[in-house]
């Protein structure tokens, strides 16, 4: 009990996979089967800890952690006296055993979290589908799995049965779109499933009505599956059954106890690394800071084979390299306390709806309607938020019309600058490897989002096949900011006393994903005048490299450091981070073409006029997969135009819409690098392919250790024809991080956008007829409870 | 009176100019002689029309014109229903014969404007300066005139004494830095005025304190002063006097009453255009829209001797081009009624403060505080908008620390890419040439800025030299847009139910400058973190040209449009927008360096890693000006730091900040091209020059009619040490716009940006111990009157 207490009096800081198996305990829902808490808790004290893919049960024990959960949310609470529904919800780790957890076998981390704004969520439990798109319900996983569980040859051994993904396979786009709610059924709904078995990938179709047929589909020649996040989670105790990792951590002084270990994907870098799973491990001092990532155990690195969990080598080229202190690293509210200092103290203002609610409505939990939108909004474990069937209303006609069918980050590659052998493998494949979706934490209310933003849950499927609901995944809301959507005043040279402004509001659908370290921040944003930016910010913390180095005057002048000093002993390093959209674009229909519409010089003859040159705009519809890949150039501007060519505005201009890049990056990696082959779908900031169900993800089905034979660039190499065809517009969006001591010891969040813009796709500005504020059309309000 | 009626029942929308002059009769402030009202009039109907340089008095005139108006409110109030306080507030046209109108001799349109949310604005008559870079006051500028009429050769001839400008000759930096508030009286006050005589052009400063002495300062050799206010608005009746104008309008059927004409600078082209001030005016038909833009008299242009209002020439190519119809033009609130039209009916949120007022503060209507940061903001007649003294207080130490001390847009360069005889001369430059903050109008509430936002006046100078007060010209906000500032959640792979967001507050200068046709919004947004985001926003109306076609079947394949076809006869020019920002950066004190961090491909050597490639960041400090001209590239990319070399933190980084871009467009133009060449400051995206007072104008004091000889790209040549200097650091920020339909008949706002970020400035991020909002943080609100 004592251990227990100053665990949690860490606040969860050490070792923590195991607290959160304890924090489960004591829900007696059917979703739920205790197992491992103890024995992996112990494991790290013991250093010899049973894998989690053991799974004995005790009563005994779990009585024993319901009463030691109790007492420590009280000792917790007066000790630190945490604000309620804000910052780390510690309590919220113990509420399953009251509002009924939805943990599964291997995955008792697949805990509620806690949802201040929303005391009783719903269970989800008899959710029904109501649209095509609609993700799998919880029945349907279940049912998808007994389907799976009963097919051969996993019948023979359904404990074997390792679920890495349980996701709707979408009907074609044909049937989508046809169907038309309460007037057409729901077409068959369909799970796909990539399955680990023995020792093999498995992609398989379920048919999850009538008979429920069990199809095998084609496997990638290369790569592995998506993670689990049971295998995520599990890995990081492995490496402390290996002897020689326990040696270089006491030959650190660090003791087991006090270190946290990540389990990070190692690329692919030939030949050595085919034929098995494997995945490297490196470990933190957890001691004194919630921010262990800020004290790396520097150049110790651990390989394992992901299925047996084996160590396979264990590298250590960190001798002499300190521990960074763990001084002014912790950012959690109970490390800095309720002291704010001087303009710290400052309170955020609120949007508020002038009709005491929002301006948007959420229909059948998945089409979200607004401001002449409407869209079809899930969480995806993979690709994070995916937003499809976008229609807007033409405010001239009346009529919905179509934008993009779907629209999702399809993958993210984010390689880090270091060529040593403790970094060079850090390139990673967020979504692909680790599930951009599954990353995807509740979000924080009045914080992560504003008040009254509508928060949208997901169910996801762990490892054993069962479904968990991730609470409060996607928000919702609406946003003035005090932005002008238009405007015009005449000034005295015409003397036209005209002030006419109108205030822009948009919609914005949202997810954070944490994968790790890093926070990525995704933004749908729905503008009324037809615009849609998509925005990625990037905050969270550091992946941070231990140096002996504690000032740059120790430095010599020639040494690359990779990086920035940030703090005495830490190097943040430099890296990339790549998010690459896929944007099926139907605009007016499936059938567009792609137009890069080229501003070049053109140079006057001599006479012609006073002027030398002008810049002029020159239209070339892409024949080909090949027209249509872009680098962009600052002195070679284009505007890329996906326009429909058998669709013309009144005065004939094909109706379109342009993909607008903002600030971006792009990769200067070698393209033989085995990193930026695996990551060639960044080779270009655009790529247009033809429609095809089975491109979906930019790096391949089966991104992990693939060898980049799978890539939108290698797809793309066929040249495929697509003038006025069912085409896909993929954009990439970049940064470069160099990092700076305002990144330590949590980012401020940096963000990039790219804008999908109507491009005489209506006939004039729609929101011509907007409706400008007026006094009396505000809400009525008062000051803070706090303040008043 | 029957025609006034006529006039105004058509919304201001025929000869404005007239209009203006009609509306602020009645008044008996000392600032306003009414004198040219009704003959300036009847000058466009009588085409007959006396210069508005003339000045007769008429008091019957007056009375006829105070009770005229008083019924036309009646009138126009009860046939339109007009809301307060939003869109069009003709209403306010009149308010001044109760409000005690400023107008000036010159300036009957200097007239106060309706401010809705104060109903008693101050008079500002009576304002003292607080600040030594406080902006001259009423009296100050009195002062100053009457100093100027006192002073030979002005004192011969005080009537000939044109002002163009007239503006606080800042202290040198070194006073201003010195002077503590409360301690140290304002240094000596001292005025710089550009002045027209008798057909010359005159700098000038004049002391304000003691006896006033009057001090000739350097003349460009080459060039204009700005045009005043007085001659923009005059400029407009010239072309009525010539009787081929008046043959040209008759041949397309057009009533002179029909007719507004825009004063559009021409550039230079050449000796022929040297010697005098010229100026070219283009037509519109106002018949039956306020957005008179739309409906160009294609072809027809004027040339103007500006001094004389003589026609020099008359140049009519567009012989057969339709004018465009009226129909959908107009987007006033008059003219779109207010049944709004489904989601156009939208109501926008309101930002609301939690304490029940704004969470910053202007001190002696100047210095902001807010959030850390302190800044001084004022109105300046070219450059915009001010930010001066630019300081923040680092949260570790408390110590307030120097930024930037002046940052602003120095210059734009609008060239349109039509190389045709009634386009080719139409390359702006809206500051140097009219005024950006001159045209910058008072700002709606509640529309162009939210609901508790705070208004700063600016005084300018009419012609004659009398001060007039631009109401609500900038606003400040506080800003809450649902962002987050930092946010960090342990996923299950650590398993830490760590839940930490923030979010983001920031605070919001804006002013919105109407350039004839054109509006651009600037802000400039200040975040905690200590990051600055300059923003420029264009909405407005394009200026467009007319053509034959009303369909795009109707052109032939290989015809240059210049341009895009938005509605039947109406084409939208290809143009760019430049804005050349100048960005005094003191970083911890004035001397500092600019570092050019290259980011390039590094690639291994062979064994050396598994990876052959990595990104390598190499510092180059830059030494003299050459080594500070960047162009920007994306394979090629770079940080761009001003550090204070004198300056580490502790682990021995050099303070800095550091200038981002996001997107931007480039200058494709031929360097040699006339208006490139005056707009060569575009040249570069950044450029650093050492600090020199005179060079604050990045096409010269005088741009107007200039050659290009006194730009930053000449300055620039002489190629001067930067390193460890005081140093300025210009940025430009470009767009190309190629229209489309969704731009008729105004422009949903398009936004860029680039911001000056910390980079090692602080220890850490400055965020860190930022309050997170809580439930009852917030203000309690209720519906709206008009919803509730």
């Amino acid at each position: 009990m004592r251990t227990l207490v100053r665990y949690l009096s860490l606040r969860c800081q050490q070792l923590a996979c195991t607290i959160c198996q304890h924090g489960d305990g004591g829900s007696s829902s059917d979703h739920c089967i205790y197992s491992e808490s103890v024995s992996s808790f112990q494991s790290t004290k013991a250093k010899a800890k049973p894998t989690p893919m053991d799974h004995s049960t005790s009563l005994l024990r779990l009585i024993f952690l319901a009463l030691g959960a109790a007492l420590l949310v009280l000792v917790v609470r007066s000790a630190f006296r945490l604000p309620s529904g804000i910052g780390t919800t510690t309590s919220s780790l113990f509420d399953d055993s009251t509002t009924g957890g939805s943990c599964t076998r291997f995955s008792p981390w697949a805990c509620r979290q806690g949802r201040s704004s929303t005391p009783k969520p719903p269970s989800h439990e008899l959710d029904v589908p109501h649209h095509p798109l609609d993700p799998l319900t919880m029945r349907e996983v279940n049912r998808a799995r007994d389907l799976l569980r009963a097919h051969q040859p996993f019948a023979s051994a359904p404990s074997s049965l390792f679920v890495h993904s349980l996701e709707l396979d979408e009907p074609d786009k044909l049937v989508v779109k046809a169907w038309r709610k309460g007037a057409d059924p729901l077409p068959p709904r369909r799970a796909v499933a990539i399955i680990r078995f023995r020792g093999e990938s498995h992609v398989v179709a379920v048919d999850l009505d009538g008979v429920g047929a069990v199809t095998p589909l084609h496997v990638p020649a290369s790569g592995y599956p998506m993670m689990s996040m049971d295998e995520q989670t599990s890995l990081c105790f492995a490496p402390f059954k290996d002897a020689a990792f326990n040696a270089s951590l006491r030959r650190r002084g660090v003791r087991g106890s006090d270190v946290a270990c990540l389990p990070i994907s190692l690329g692919w870098y030939g030949p050595d690394e085919e034929g098995r799973r494997l995945i490297k491990s490196q470990c933190f001092s957890t001691e004194g800071t919630a921010n262990f990532y800020m004290r790396p155990i520097e150049g110790l690195t651990v390989l394992l084979d992901m299925d047996t969990h084996d160590v396979l080598h264990v590298s250590d080229r960190g001798a002499g390299i300190p521990i960074p202190a763990a001084a002014n690293t912790d950012y959690t509210t109970p490390a800095q306390g309720h002291e704010y200092l001087g303009y710290q103290k400052l309170r955020a203002p609120s949007m508020e709806p002038p009709e005491g609610g929002p301006g948007f409505e959420i229909v059948d939990g998945h089409m979200v309607r607004w401001g002449g939108w409407e869209f079809h909004l899930k969480g995806d474990a993979r690709a994070g938020m995916v937003v499809s069937q976008a229609t807007v209303e033409d405010p001239t006609t009346g009529e919905r019309r179509e934008v993009m069918y779907k629209g999702m980050a399809s993958e993210l590659f984010v390689p880090y600058m270091d060529p040593t052998e403790a970094w060079y493998f850090k390139t990673y494949m967020d979504a692909g490897e680790y599930g951009f979706g599954l990353q995807a934490m509740p979000l924080v209310p009045l914080n992560d989002c504003p008040r009254h933003a509508r928060y949208l849950d997901a169910v996801f499927v762990a490892a054993d096949g069962r479904p968990y609901v991730r609470e409060n995944m996607i928000c919702v809301f609406e946003r003035y900011a005090g932005d002008i959507a238009w405007r015009h005043s005449e000034s005295p040279i015409t003397g036209m006393n005209i002030r006419e402004s109108r205030p822009k509001v948009t919609l914005v659908a949202r997810m954070a994903a944490s994968v790790a370290n890093y926070d990525y921040i995704v933004d749908w944003e729905f503008q009324m005048d037809g615009l849609i930016r998509i925005k990625v910010g990037l905050s969270g913390i550091l992946m941070v490299k231990g140096t002996q180095y504690s000032h740059m005057n120790q430095v010599h002048r020639n040494e690359d450091m990779y990086g920035t000093l940030l703090s005495e002993n830490i190097i943040g390093v430099i890296h990339d981070h790549y998010v690459t959209f896929r944007l099926d674009m139907d605009v007016d229909g499936a059938d567009n073409s792609f137009v890069k519409v080229e501003m070049a010089r053109q140079n006057n003859i001599v006479g012609e006029s006073p002027r030398k040159s002008y810049l002029k705009a020159t239209r070339h519809v892409a024949r080909t997969e090949k027209d249509a890949k872009v680098r962009l150039k600052l002195y070679e501007p284009s505007e890329f135009h996906v326009v429909n060519p058998t669709k013309k505005t009144r005065v004939g201009n094909p109706v379109g819409y342009k993909v607008v890049p903002a600030g971006t990056a792009a990769s200067l990696l070698d393209p033989e690098d085995p990193p930026q082959k695996r990551g060639a779908f960044t080779n270009n900031q655009i790529w247009v392919t033809p429609y095809n169900k089975t491109e979906e993800w930019a790096g391949g089905l089966f991104v992990y250790q693939s060898k980049g034979e799978d890539t939108l660039a290698t797809w793309s190499e066929r040249d495929r024809p697509i003038e006025n065809k069912d085409l896909v517009l993929w954009y990439t969006l970049g940064f470069h991080h160099v990092p700076c001591q305002e990144d330590f010891p949590i980012m401020p969040t940096v963000s990039s956008s790219f804008d999908l813009k109507p491009v005489n796709f209506f006939e004039s500005n729609p929101i011509l007829r907007q409706r400008p504020t007026q006094e009396n059309d505000l809400p009525v309000c008062t000051a803070a409870a706090t303040v008043a």
